[in-house]
Parts: C-alpha cells; structure tokens; sequence
C-alpha cells in the first residue's frame, strides 16, 4: 500500500492518494492536479476513484479535473443538487487493490459531508484510517455557520453527533487524515503536526475535551471566523464542476511598457512580495498579498471580473502565485512585470512606499503623544483576545467598506499579527488615496515579545 | 541572449529555442513540446515565434501545439498548400529582443524548405548563426529522394545551389544548427558532435569537398536510403496541422489480465527492452521495438489504426515510449504490462524466447556445415559496404513482405549491425510462426570484430 | 512539526527524521545520509539528535557520517562496548522544538535495544509517536536469534514483555515507526503498509494475537530466519562506527579492455540485470544479483577484500547500485562495463547465457520423464511450506559450500520464489563450470499460479 | 562528442567539459565541482585531465578538489611555482575519445596563460574550438592590470600578439570559449551572448577592430579597472591549490538569540536580499550584498578572518549563497537567520532602514535647493562616461576608507547604476554610523531614462 499526503499551501489544504495493487484512489483533489498523477505514475497505478468529502468553499476542488485526465469516477455525499459525480450512501464499501473504503455520513460542517474510512476488508471493523474532510482536524473541528446564523445550531448539534457517534468510535487507532492543516481559514487552532490519530484527539484536541453536547455547540456557535466573499464562487463552482483547467496557465513576462498598457486599461496588479520589499518600493496601485497567502487574503480584494497582473519578487514565484490563483478560481493571469518592481522603476514608472515601523518607535511615538491612529486589522477574534490600548478593528478584507473610518488627516499606523494583512491593508489605502499609513513591523506578535502593555476585549 | 538546443532522442531531431530581452523564438518545435515553455519560464520569455524549416517527414511537428500554449505565430515556406500558419519569403527579417532572424530560401531536401539566419542587425551581413534544417548535417547533407527517382535529380541540383549559393556565403564563422543530430534516418553519416561551423563543415563534411555539381547530384541520387512507410502520414499531419495532445497521454498500468483481453481484442503489442531481455523471455506475440528506436522503427511495423501495448523493462521506460510514440504520431496507445514480463509468466501466460547466438558460435556452426540461413536484415547500402559471405539481404522493415523468401525448415540466424533490427526481425518472424529464429548478438560489428571474414557487394 | 519517513529499498530499512522549530532529530539514519541534510535544509532545520535503536546488523549505520556531517550527538542504548555516541538510559526525555523524545528499554531482539517515544511534553503519557527499530514491525516482530540458539529463549521472552509491557501500554492511538518495512530480511511478514498505529497493530499483528508468553516464545525461536556472512562486518562497523563514507563513490565506466584487465586481475563482477537480461547473454563469470537485492542477497556471495566490477543494464543503475552496496558495507566499487553487455560482446568478449524455462515446459519434461535436478533454492522456511514434489533444496546462500550436493551430469533446473535467486544460484553454477542449469521463470508462484501439484513438508 | 557550458552566476565564470567515448575532460572547473563528475557520470564517462587556461584571480579554481574526486590529472601553463599539477607546453596534444586538446600558449592577461584548441586529429590545423580564458571574450579581451602599471604596457602587446598571430589565426570557424560572460570583473563589455566563433569575433568584437598594435596597447593600458582586494588571495589559493571543500558547506539556520549571539562575538553579517528588502527594514549591523553579487562585490567588504552570517530572504537562498562564497574562497559560513529579518524583529531585536528615494524625487529635492550630498558609488570609468551633475564619485569598494570624505551633517543620496551596490554602500555608512543616507532607486540608469540632465568628465 502507497500513502500520500499532498499539502497544498496557501489554503492548507490536505489531500491524499492511497494505492494498493496497480488501482489508486484520490480524496479531495486540488485543480491542479498533476501531482496525483505523477505519483500514481512513478507506483505504476491508475487513479480509479476519487472521493470528495464535501462541497469545498474554499478551493477549488480539482475532481472534475482530475476525471479528465484519467476516466475515474467521483463520488460525493447526497443533499445537493450535484452537476457530475455519482451519490455515495452511507455504508457504501468500495475496493482497491488489496483495499477497501467505506463511506459514513458525517454532517456537521455541512449537511453533505461524508469521511471515508479505510479498512482492509469489507466487513471488518478494523479500521485504519479515516479522512474526515472538515468534521474532525488536528486540535480542531469544521466551522458551522456557512448556512447563517439561523442553522448554526443544528449543525453544531450534527457536528458533535458525527464526531462522537461516527468518527470517535472507529477507534483510537485509526490514523485521522483531515481536510486541511494548521494555517486553514476553515480552522484557527489547526495543529502544525499532520499525524495524529483519533486517540491522539481524543487526548489533546480541545473541542473533545467536552463531552457535553450543548456545550460543544454553544461553543461553536460562538466562534465567529471571517467568511471571504470568494467562498460563494468556489460553492458554486464545486456544485457544477468548474471550468477544465488543462494545463496551468502561464502568464506572459510583460515589459514595463506592456505591463503599463494593461493596467490602464483595467487590470489588477497584485505584488507578492514581503511587507519589507513591498514597503521599499512598489508600482503605484498595486495590492500587496504575499505569495503563501493570495489563496486566502487574494479572495478579499481581487476581483474575479479583471485580468491579473503579477509583481512577482522572482520569475520562480510566478508558477507558485499561478497554483494559489487557480486554486481559489482565478483563471485570468494576463502577465507579470518582466524584471520586476526594479524593471518598473528603471523605467521611470510611478512607485510607492508604504514606511514601515517598529513596534519600538510606535510605541514611542504613542508614548510621546503623537495623534496616530493604530488601525488593527485582524479579525474581531484575534483583536478581543489582545490588542495595543486605543487601537479600533477593522478586519483587512472589510476595508475597502469602510474607508471612510479611517481619518485622512492623521497617520495611520496598520497592524495585524505580524504584517501581512497590515500590508494588504496598507496597499488598499495606499489605492485609495491615503498618504499617512504605515506597516508596524512583526505586528502584535514584536509588540508582545517586546513586553508593551496590551488591553483584552471581554466578549 | 540565451539559445538551447533541444534534441529529441530517437528521431535525434534538434530543435532549437533562441531568446532575447523577454522574447523567444523556436525553430522546429517536436509535438511534446512543454520543454519550450520550461525553457522559456525559467528565462523570463515569452514564446513570440515559430519556425518551421521544412515540411517534416520523419517525425509530428509540434508548431500547432506550441502555438496552442503561447499564441506565438507559425511560419514557413512557400509552394504547399499549407492549412496552417504564415507563409515567409526569402529575405523577411524578423525581430525579437535585440536579434534578428531573417529567413533563406535553401530547397533541396524539399521544394519549401527554408533555412533561417541569426543575426543582431535587420540589414548586415555579419550572420552567426543558421538554422538549416534539412539541408546541411554536421558531416552530412539532406536527403533529396522523397519526390520520387523522377526529381532526384532536379532536387540534388537544388540542394547542392542552396548550399553552396545561399549557406556557404554567410561565412565560415556561422554556427551551424540542423535538424538532426547522429542516428537520424534523414542522414546517414551525421557526425555525433553537435557543435559546429560552416567553416568546419567546409573542412570537414565530404559532400562539401565535392566541388562540381553534377558528381555532387550524381552521389546524392545514388543514396538510396529507405523509405519508412509513416513518413506519409507524418507529411500529411504536417500539412494539415496534427491533432492537438494536449496533455502527454500515460497510459495505465494493466494487470495481466487486463492487458491480455486487450490483446485478445486486437491491440498491438510492444516489447521495448533490449534483444537480451526480449530473447530470454517475452509476451507471446510481441514486436520487440527497443526504447531509443520506437520513433525510427517501430513505424515500419506499429500500425497506426490499432491500439498499442506496452511492455516496457520500468515503469520510468513508459514516459519516455510514450514520448517516441507520440512523436510519430501514435497517440492510442492504451496501456502497458503492469509488473512486465516477469509479472506475465507469473501469472502463467504465455512466452516465447529468441535465442542468442554469438559470433563465435555462429562462425563455429557455419563451419561445421550446419544448414543455416543468414538473414542480413540491415539496409542495401549497409549490406553491400560488407556483409557475412553468404548471407542474404532483406532490410526488417520489408520482412513481413517478404516471409515467403524466409525457409520455414532451416535454422535462421538474424543479423544487424549490433542486434537491435534483428531482434525486430526475430519478433517478426516469430509472430509468422517460424520456430527456427536466432539473433545474432553484437551482429556484423562483433563478427567484424572478431576478425571472421566478410563480403563487399560493388554496386 | 515535520516528519519524514526514509525508505531505504533493498535493505527495506525505514529510518526517520522529526523536526520542531529549528531543529531535527533522525533515527537510525542510513549512510548515504545527504538525504536527512536536505530534508534538515529545506525545512531551515538544523540536525541536533541521532538516536540508535540498536546495534544494527543488516546495514551499515549511518550516525557517524551523519554526525561527521552536522554535529549532531548520537544515542544509543546501554550493554554494549560502544566506541562512539553517548548511552541512554531508559526514561531519559530528549527536548527539540515543542517536542520530547523519551527512551524506553525494549530488549529482544537484542538487550540493548532502545524504543524512542515522540511526546509533546517531558512529563505527560500522551504518547504521539514510537520508533521501536526491530522490536515490533508493521505486522511481524523482530529476530531473537543473533545471540544463537542458547539465548534464543531468553530473548524471545525479553521480547515479549518489551512489546507487552513496554510498547502496548503506550496506548492505541500511538503511531508505530519500526525500523523496517516489508523485504526485510530481518521480518519475512512485514507488511507493505507503512502507515499503522499500535491499536491497528494489536488487531492486526499475529504475534499480538498472542496472549500467552510461553507460546509466543516457541514461536519465535521455531522461526529459523537465515543468517547471511555479512551481518558479522555489519556488526563490527556498527559497534565501532564505520569508516567515513564521505561523497558516495561513483565507479568509472571502464571500456571493454579496462573491464577484462581488472577481471583477470582478481576483481568480482556483478550483474545487476534481471534474470530475463542475465539469462539472455551476460559477461562470462559473472555473479547475476539483481539491483533491488544487491544489499541482501549480494552480501552472500561478495567477498569484502576483492574489488567489485558492475555489469548494470543502463548508466542510470550504477549510482543505485552504489548506494546498495555502501549500505552494506562494500565501499571497494571500482568501475562498471561502459556500454553494458552489450559492449562487451560487441568487442568479442566471452558471454554465457543461463537458460530460461518456463513453469510449462519444466511440468512436461518432468512429465514426460526427463531426468531433471529441480533445485530449490529458497530457504527452509519457504521449502516446507510448499514445494515441487522430487526438488531439493539448497538455500542459494549456502550453495557455493554445497556444490558436490549438485549433480553435473544431469539437468539442473532452478528454483525460487520468483527467479531472483535462482538466477544467482544459477550464476554460481554457471562460475562453477556447470553446464546444464536452468532457471525456471517466474518460480515457485508461477508454478502455483499453474495449478501444478505442490508438496508440503510438515515440520 | 558531447559540450557543456557551465556556466557560474555571479562570477560569470565560464568552465567547460568536452567528453568523447568513456572520456571527459574540464577547463577551468570551479571550486563546488559536483556539477562536472554529475555531467560525467550521466553520460557514462569519467573525467581524466583538467586544464587551467590561467592562475585565475576572480574566483577559487577547482582543479584540485575535482582531482581529488576523479584522480584526473591538472594541466597549466610554466613560469608560475605552481604546488600542484604538471606544466604544459605549447603545442602538446593531448587526445581524449576520439578528439584532442592541444595546448597554444597565449600570454597577455597574465604570462603563464594558455589557450587550448579542441581538434579531432593531433596533427591538422582544422581547429574546431578553443579555450581562452581570459584572453579574448565575446566582444572583449582580457585586463593587463594584473602586475601593475609597470608591466600593463608590455602585457598588452602580448595579449595583442597572442590573439592576432595565436587565436585568430586558428580560423574563422573555430567556436570561440572563453572563460567569463556578461557580468564578470574580468571584462566590462562581454557580451550576454555565450554563442561565438572567431569569424565573428572578428566581425564584431570592437577591439579586434583595432589593427594597430600600439593604439591596442594604448587602449588597454588606459582602462583602469577596479581591482578588489580579495584577488590576492584568490591568487594565493589558485598557485598553492585551495584547501579541500568536500561537501559545500550548509550553514546552521539559527535563532535570533544564537543569531544575536554570534553577531556579539564578532561575527560579520551579510543581507542578500534587494535593496528595496534590506531598504525596508534590515537586521542593524548588516553589509547588504544582494545573492548575485555575493562573489563579486562582497569581496571588497567581507573579511576572510571573521565568521559570516546570512541573512537570506528564502531558505532557498542559503546553498546559493554559500555557493557564491565559497567561490570566493570564504568557507566560515556559521550560519543564517532562521525566519530571516521578520524572525528578527519579531523578537524585538534592532532594526535599521536605508530609505530608497526614486529619481524623481531626488530630481525635486536638488531642484528645490535641498542640500544633498550625491555620492556615486559606481567605478571611474562609469562615472566618468555621464553623472548626475554636482555628484561626487566614490567607489563602493574603497568607500570604508574614505569615510571622512562623507559629511555627517547632510542628507546622502547614494547612486549606483541600479541600485545594488548604492545598497551595500549605504549599508556601510549605516554600520559607520551615518543617519541620513538614502539608496537612489534605480540609479543612474532611471535617472537617464527620466530624461533629467547628466554630466560627462573627459579625460
């Protein structure tokens, strides 16, 4: 037997190919998805069926993709109103090779959500493993308020139900395989250690800590996490099937007159460099989103109606920025800047600067009674937890809403964790017309480690 | 500027990639063609331009493909009724970067063909580099027999102005890059150094030391190099533009059993190892192709309106056939031999050998009065420059032709030059039904070697 | 955390390396060891720990290179005359990163044999992980025979209270890391899964369904696992730490002549071919040791004081080759045939062949009364659980001692499991003068597969 | 045959392997020579002899340690007390495979220089290709600076003599191979193509233009190139054979602390990244050497007697770096910082920036009358040949000595061509103490581009 967890970084998303024989099977592929092929290659297998947990929201899932390369069939979970694939029922046992995988129902994060446990026979209950999609993850559980506010509960209620009445009692030896690793925006407290077991949960995830069901689902119903708007596009697109990607694409070195020519006539240009390199210098108009995070800070801002333009800090990045792009549905990559931000200002092309500062001088500069507004843009979540004294909130992805709480008179001094999201917040005042902002360097996390007084929201 | 020369194995095409600021141009592209792409990625470019020399015959121009990916556009000479692409005329310059192509006229080989100049000026004549195509070899000139003995004269006396009017004046500094390298079936004497110079070439190449027209025609119609029957279709695929392949295809890994119901339904099958592990023990019924000659080869005897097999000696050989394949044109092909040969007689099918026989054995044999037939399977021009002294002549590609020339009643010791062709002839053989074949190991360069006397046929 | 399993093929030996924060730890690292330095690099990791389960037998350990490499300090367990790394005692917590190792005493396979359990804190007994080298595999449990028969006993009894009072206990959810995976001569039933758990092991382990220590004593010291030559090196290299391998050796491609004179001057050829390949044709002398088995059954029949000459089938095979044999400790490689077999009978150089006979014929000629050696050269353990009625058995590792068992005069027909060994065998006899051996394709499975009648011998 | 250019960035060093049959032979390999025993062994030869045109003084030869790893034999030219290798005469052939190296003495850039014409026979003049060094380049000819003004007159007739009555008279067709590209210290005009010929050289190089041998020696004498002070020690190593590298060495990632730790006990630390990267915030205390220019501008600034760290942008970076270095005979690499500059001011240690100032900016503040003190950092010759008007020129590599020369008390605007080595001077004043100075983005080259007014010095 072949096992192998293929991360995809950005939305920290795990799959999996598991082989046995010369027949492979794939759960919840990316759209990328050469990589599944490639592996059952190199093993000498074909890839014979693929399993989908459930209608991923933050991903593209590369299914309908991968069936076109290779003929296998997809299964699903029923409830929805599925454009391909075929229903697969609780109970349902499938073989491969010297394997077999059997479909439970697991709603909680969804109505939908199935986990497929694996078994080296039909009937037994000797589980091995079980791949849990957003139901069960490594010191976490799946979000339930992807329905509203009104269903939150009754999928609380589900998701404690599939996780103590099916999951739990596989096992403890069953090797837990879940959806997404730590960095996810479908869980805050994912660990950064992919092995795990269900026992291992049982003794050190938090959420099965509690062994009360109204208490799991009071608690869950409190967690309040930031729903991007580019979650509505990849339901959609994961219910009908998106579009065949074929070969990624690949956008064309621009010269900085090219470049120019696009922008005017209305493309987005994101830069994917750090803070530090973006704050240096950057074409004027740009969007600063770090390469690890267009997947998932990219969703909040850039439109899917425009083309792309890519600042890139190296040619390499470019097919990495590509992968990230498409996965989250964005298929309209028109070019990067050929030579980059040094190209562009070698041209004589207009720059920015977006002045970074360390906690050190903003703590002195607050100190001194300088009238700096200290704009924290984290999530409501993180910000109640902890925050610099007489700091306001406004997450980074709502901005854009609310410019108009920002003053234009005074400095503004952005902060998140450790300056990426006040990066992007940055770019998106800087587009907007705002002269006085500025990126605290190492964010909440410096201020902290440099021992200054913070002040925590009760809620 | 940056240049690389791509050569195709098996076929030994050369294709070539030039680039400038963020602009590249590709002279003869092969259809699996992402390593243009790779080249052009990692060096900032983008793909602007194709050139075609010539109406290819001997493998799948890969132009429709390219221009697929990039969007670039196709150019090539005049006088066929191209379905594709732009037509050039002697003289056009074309620019990318900080280098100029201009386009020559240089017909010989065939009627169309064009060779293409490198230079870093629209106007100058300081040419430093040249694209020839099939015109000029290092070592070796063009074929001019494919319009038929009718205008093998005409086409000699062609080549030979193109060359010395057109080719020669750019001046002994150009560097020299053809089209193919050493083993291609378009020149029999290429040299296996690629790097080259007109001015080399003059020293060294022997047709360039003929200086008189008409001996120059009269050697070049008395080449009388086979003629593989896919040339045709590669002809008509290159006029038409071929089929888009998208995605290189791999085919599945198939179980015994299910390689062998496909047999049984009619697909084609290929052995690609070597003769020594074809003759200890392979699939009964398969042609014995090795990995390198698929392209050159297996077109005499692979048809193009059956699905193919694979039985390759590794899995990692898969990739690399289905490269040659595609090259020539055999996009179906549907799976190969999970586990190889040792996983078929494991399952008890069956195989049939080819024995071995050395030359020593062989010459012991003969001179012990064993009645046994020596089939030269190597071409005419092979078999007359010298040859086993009463030895017959039947190149492989005609032998499934010819089997009634072949004695059913006798020993039958196949010999090539080192035993790859023969082992072809054993499979074919075989497939006939005779039970009497050997292939002659190390073939007429060991017998050679073994100082064992030969026979020169004058012509 | 990051965790990474290293297979090492042929000696089927799993080593691994965890990381946390900055730093890294690997368990019984091989001693082509670059692989765990890249693994430390990309993850911006330094290697800090080297922890030994064991004084290893079967391959050359690779902690002294390692630690040559990066520093690193090794650990190992008590009661042995170590003359490198640093003992530790049972209990003792090792920190990196957020995480703990603590050593556990597991004795049986030998008394100095170690467990490493991988927690998340110094003091809890939530254990994570448990690399226990060869005290319990995935479906199998070590050797208890090194000490030879008088110890077996005690052993086998120290083995069953390490894996029941000390492993089990750790819980079900724990992740089992044993030393090796399925291949090993060191478990003839470990299992081709990797990924497994303690709770799985325990439903799934014959051994654990085993309740009674007295029985599960007998069991084991009834297994009569072969014990190869080479194991003694292994075990000085190991004690005293092996000689610094440094880059790993690449054997120059010597011509025909170069190959012969170093022949002829005492030099030991291996042919790494299949024996498909070896059968067909192969250098005359030549010991016939398929790639993949180099280290296993390689270390029977290579002597350690004679240079080492390589026959592979492709370039590509040599460096493979290499890391076989320096795994095992033969570090005296000296070049390989340039241009393979081939080559070789190309410049007339003395082959022989090693027939071929398939399960069929073998079964009529036996039928039809033909006085036939059939040779069975598997070891005890396989030839009584199944076998051809009339065969002997020599294992192929003792062959060489046994040759007068083997007679001259009559047919000898060669057997395994699959036809690895039984070309090794028949490579032995071919160097012996022999002249009548053969091997039988596809072995005792294909004559199985067959339905050809088989004898069980009751022992 | 086969040829290969590999090339090394940074210090645009050239070196070659040319193989034929089972050998290879290199020219001028560099010190981390992996990358020629790869080639080698990829295509099944071993490499036998090593050639050095010259004592290179711009980078670590790596004739002994790939002696070392092949037991090739090293061949230079006589009049140096070489400690190691064998001196070669003019004219002495050499043959490898099927070709020969012949070595022709080509004295000028030093007087041991050698150049060595590849032929396939000992005995024509058909010269195919030749090995330069440092004599004549694409586009250019090598310095004669190296034994001081006293000596560069007669040295430039030399070099004269050995291109006109040696080089060129080997043919127009001879592939020209010369030992640096586009971006070496060795040249300042090499051209960014690496594909020439005599004849084209002839055709284009401006200084084969020049027929005169006194307007030659007059032309040369009078460039005055920088001269670094690591090349004495580069010249060092290359007459005595550097010490053996073994393994490149991989630096240590390490924690701020241990990082801090270091830097106290007088570590030097080196940023690689951007300018606009170390411009936004830089660990304090750091020389910024962007990765590409490690080789090259690090030697005027990096002590040989102190341990480096590394900053890197991307743990990416770091084999690069240390790649770089060691070319430069720099082995201390102790470490880099784990988490780069982000880790760094994560954890609250001090940071400084180098403001970046673009040309239009700059263009405003000097038309405004803001008394800035424009510094440019590039050579004479650059600044002689156009400035911007009222700048003052000091070299970066000589700016440490001439610290006094800087006022304290007025805004510094550093100028380069791009910005690089304006970076690492601004890094300099900033370890001196200097508050005021700011990187000029895009250098002289945007500020050329932008149209602003510029000044010429004749002389």
């Amino acid at each position: 037997m072949i096992f192998h967890r293929v991360k995809s970084e950005g939305t920290a998303h795990n799959s999996y190919l598991v082989g046995s024989g010369n027949e492979a099977v794939v759960i919840d592929p990316r759209r990328d998805c050469r990589v599944y092929m490639d592996l059952a290659k190199q093993n000498g297998m074909k890839i014979t069926m693929i399993f989908e947990t459930h209608r991923n929201e933050d991903y593209v899932i590369g299914s309908v993709e991968l069936q076109h390369l290779t003929g296998a069939e997809i299964f699903h979970g029923e409830g929805l109103d599925w454009r391909y694939g075929t229903i697969v029922k609780d109970g349902t046992p499938f073989s491969f090779g010297d394997y077999w995988i059997t479909a439970i129902s697991t709603p909680g994060h969804t109505d939908e959500s199935m986990s497929y446990v694996l078994l080296d026979s039909p009937t037994t209950g000797a589980a091995m493993m079980v791949f849990t999609g957003d139901a069960l993850f490594v010191n976490d559980t799946g979000r339930i308020d992807f329905y509203g506010p009104d269903e939150a509960q009754r999928l609380a209620g589900n998701l404690y139900d599939s996780i103590h009445k099916r999951i739990l009692p596989l096992g403890d030896q069953v090797i837990l395989c879940p959806g997404h690793g730590a960095g996810s925006v479908c869980g805050s407290n994912i660990s950064d250690r992919d092995e795990s077991t269900i026992g291992i949960e049982k003794i050190r995830n938090p959420w099965l800590q509690i062994q009360d069901r109204d208490e799991f689902t009071r608690l869950k119903v409190a967690e309040k996490p930031e729903y991007p708007p580019y979650f509505r596009i990849m339901e959609k697109y994961n219910l009908e099937g998106p579009p065949l990607l074929g070969d990624l694409p690949f956008p064309a070195p621009l010269s900085p007159e090219e470049f120019k020519e696009k922008m005017d006539a209305g493309a987005v240009v994101v830069d994917t460099g750090l803070p530090t390199v973006f704050g240096g210098a950057h074409v004027k108009g740009a969007y600063s989103v770090i390469l690890e995070s267009l997947s998932v800070y990219g969703g909040w801002v850039v439109p899917y109606d425009r083309p792309i333009l890519l600042v890139p800090e190296k040619v390499d990045d470019v097919e990495e920025a590509v992968r990230y792009l498409v996965r989250s549905g964005y298929d309209r990559i028109e070019g990067y800047l050929h030579g980059g931000t040094e190209g562009w200002y070698n041209h004589g092309y207009p720059v920015e600067k977006l002045p970074l500062v360390s906690v050190h001088e903003l703590k002195r500069k607050l100190d001194s009674g300088e009238d700096i507004f200290v704009l924290d843009v984290r999530d409501e979540n993180e910000w109640r937890s902890g925050h610099i004294e007489g700091s306001e909130n406004i997450y980074f992805g709502h901005l854009e809403a609310y410019l108009d709480a920002v003053p234009r008179n005074r400095p503004v001094a952005l902060i998140c964790s450790v300056g990426h999201r006040a990066g992007l917040a940055g770019s998106i005042l800087l587009r907007a017309g705002f002269e006085n902002a500025t990126n605290v360097l190492g964010g909440y996390s410096a201020w902290v480690t440099a021992g200054f007084p913070i002040e925590i929201t009760k809620g």
